[in-house]
């Protein structure tokens, strides 16, 4: 590891231990003065990231991205807000779950404690910084922040103003930021063993990738979603349609969008007419099997076998049509990623079967995959989507940032 | 992969698919015909033995390990009936966890699920081959066994009776073994992601390091342990001893055996003279800070600086004086593996700041770390003690061997 890295890993793990002892009211009133500090640095922030962008324009970055990198009043305005809103969360750490006495008199219980360290890698979107900083802050960890080269000049400036907060606290470092974005320096974060309890990468499937394949400390993947909606031989039609067009189509470029459509054959020959309108309608291009081709009147293209297993991103679905149930679980459990799924069914059986044997992270009846989402699932806050079954599977809240230990009670008991 | 491990892989994923239709009572009565299959195999697997132990021998394997490899009647008497008592836990499969119903009429529930495949590498020790079996098996989820090859030919007579009793129900590859106990072969298990969900190593600290450092499938790393006890200025004494001598020599080989002597300043001139007999009657080998060097008479030996974090697992201790609480602490953290700590005290807020600030799975007070174990802790059955963070911390019992997903029952609900 390079010098200035384990000098980082090292402070954090000392301001992680401050942390230990903060209460929950001492945290919220630090989160506030984080949200505020970082309010009336917007200015400054601001034009560090007049800077970034000026690179990325001159590097011929999409329009798309560029959205996503620029910062505004009022874009500073909703980070320090979201901050705000993470501190009015209620605070998991230090609860005690399922305490119980044992027969020798023990009193043994399950206490909710933080990680310790968090690093977090991202792409290039900078309200990531304050967000992941609020999140691991209110859950008592510090955390080590490594974010895209492209967003450098903002993620620092925001990083100054939350370290200008924690500060006064003396508990600057609970937040820091790498400032070398070279490729080895975040191959080291990957493999900080002992220095590294948590590593999240946040971003498009190249990252999360190359952070499953190179790391060596724990690793929650997220985000990477092919969700599937399959339409059942009972199903509404209309109600399928909504579900189908909904999910595809109100945010294709995100990770709960659908972007494979399972039918059954029993009705694809009158279910894919009554769609096709309200696909051409929203601009989706199709592509599907050979059987959905002779159906689609020239308005399905064919699909590769890849096509099946690709989160398009974008306005493009995939379609298969299947025998029946059977066929639909294997094929939804051979391309998907272990995001979401839905079935739009009438029949209560197949439904359950769909609920069991779908090996997703949600697994929805008669509903959106687009609810995939911590805002929606009720948690308040969301620190990604878990993909993987280690931990934390589907919408992280602030609960999943945190690990638990068992505190025992006794009175001299020996075995 | 190489062919055999990618074909054992495809049919272990396909078992798992069907491990998932199964109700808690025909996995119990699969699981009571295995044991009763196990039991009736008895001769054949101890003919099996009977040539891994010859080889053992001829190799010079130590009395101890001989003694941890060897199988006897009454010891495959006892993995059956601990094949039995597994079925008789409760199932945490399909239990649903907090179902709500969001304003929009979605109704949300957390499901307990399997993970699908485990890989467990384990070393020289055959009763695992059935008591991880079990424990894999009672939880739907299909299991890939790699043990040691002094224990080859008994697992591969163990595994052959169990897929016997398996192949009743069509689903034999639940449970396998790879044959091929190649360095190479193991580190491909470990890089199958995609095909292995979970491995779970169960072995010396040098197994566990390669895995942690191989992988790239999620690990949970289990069972080092540098456990502590520290004897507060406040303690009894005669508890304080009670608890060290019980947490040092009753099974000093186990992981959860104390290695770490810390005590006050303020009583150690009087503590550790009344300790020093009661470790000399024991045979205890002392390692100490040069403070204790000087109060120990000559009994006490000089540590060196390896020697605070060094798990001995035999009949010596290392023994350190701290100033107070704080810096016990800092010395504990430092030096823990993060296993089990426990302070004797009679002070309210040590005890207290301890349990708090201690970042170990299992913190105690006034009790032996001895008690650190899925058996003592209630869970009635274990594969192994986390020392890490991530998904599961201390004991692991059936519920660990589990994951989750989000069941939606929604009636059309678009986003």
């Amino acid at each position: 590891m390079n010098d200035r890295l384990l000098e980082q890993c090292t402070a954090a793990r000392e301001a992680s231990r401050k942390l230990i002892r903060l209460t929950s009211g001492k945290k919220n009133e630090i989160l506030y003065k984080m949200a505020d500090q970082l309010y009336s640095d917007a200015e400054k922030i601001i034009h560090a990231n007049a800077e970034d962008l000026s690179k990325a324009k001159a590097n011929g970055m999409s329009p798309h991205m560029i959205d996503r990198l620029s910062l505004d009043e009022k874009r500073i305005k909703a980070m320090a807000e979201g901050m705000r809103e993470v501190a009015n969360l209620e605070d998991p750490i230090g609860r005690v779950e399922q305490m119980t006495k044992r027969p020798n008199g023990l009193l043994i219980g399950k206490k909710r404690t933080p990680f310790g360290v968090i690093g977090i890698i991202y792409e290039a979107r900078p309200n990531v910084t304050s967000d992941a900083a609020a999140l691991c802050f209110k859950t008592s960890n510090a955390v080590i922040l490594r974010g895209g080269k492209e967003a450098f000049a903002s993620n620092m400036a925001v990083i100054s103003s939350l370290r200008k907060a924690l500060k006064e606290y003396d508990l600057e470092n609970a937040v820091s930021l790498i400032e070398d974005t070279s490729r080895e320096t975040a191959k080291e974060l990957m493999c900080a063993n002992g220095y590294i309890d948590l590593l999240i990468p946040r971003g498009g499937a190249g990252l999360i990738q190359t952070v499953v394949s190179t790391a060596t400390v724990p690793v929650i993947e997220t985000g990477v979603g092919n969700c599937h909606i399959y339409a059942e031989e009972s199903c509404d039609f209309e109600m399928a349609k909504q579900i189908i067009i909904n999910a595809k189509t109100t945010r294709p470029s995100v990770c709960n969008a659908a972007e494979s459509l399972v039918v059954d054959e029993a009705i694809a020959d009158r279910f894919l007419p009554y769609l096709i309108p309200a696909f051409q309608e929203a601009g989706v291009r199709l592509l599907g099997c050979s059987k959905s081709c002779a159906l689609g009147n020239g308005i399905i293209e064919p699909a590769s076998e890849e096509d099946f297993g690709r989160e398009f991103l974008g306005l493009t679905m995939s379609v298969k049509i299947v025998s029946g149930i059977d066929e639909a679980i294997e094929h939804i459990n051979h391309y998907s990623t272990g995001h979401s799924e839905a079935i739009v069914t009438n029949d209560y059986e197949k439904a359950q079967r769909f609920l069991e044997e779908i090996d997703s992270a949600a697994v929805y009846v008669n509903a959106s995959t687009r609810f995939t989402d911590g805002g929606e699932f009720g948690f308040g806050a969301e620190i990604g989507i878990s993909t993987q079954k280690l931990h934390a599977r589907g919408p992280m809240g602030l609960n999943e940032l945190t690990t638990t230990k068992y505190i025992i009670y006794g009175n001299g008991q020996i075995r």
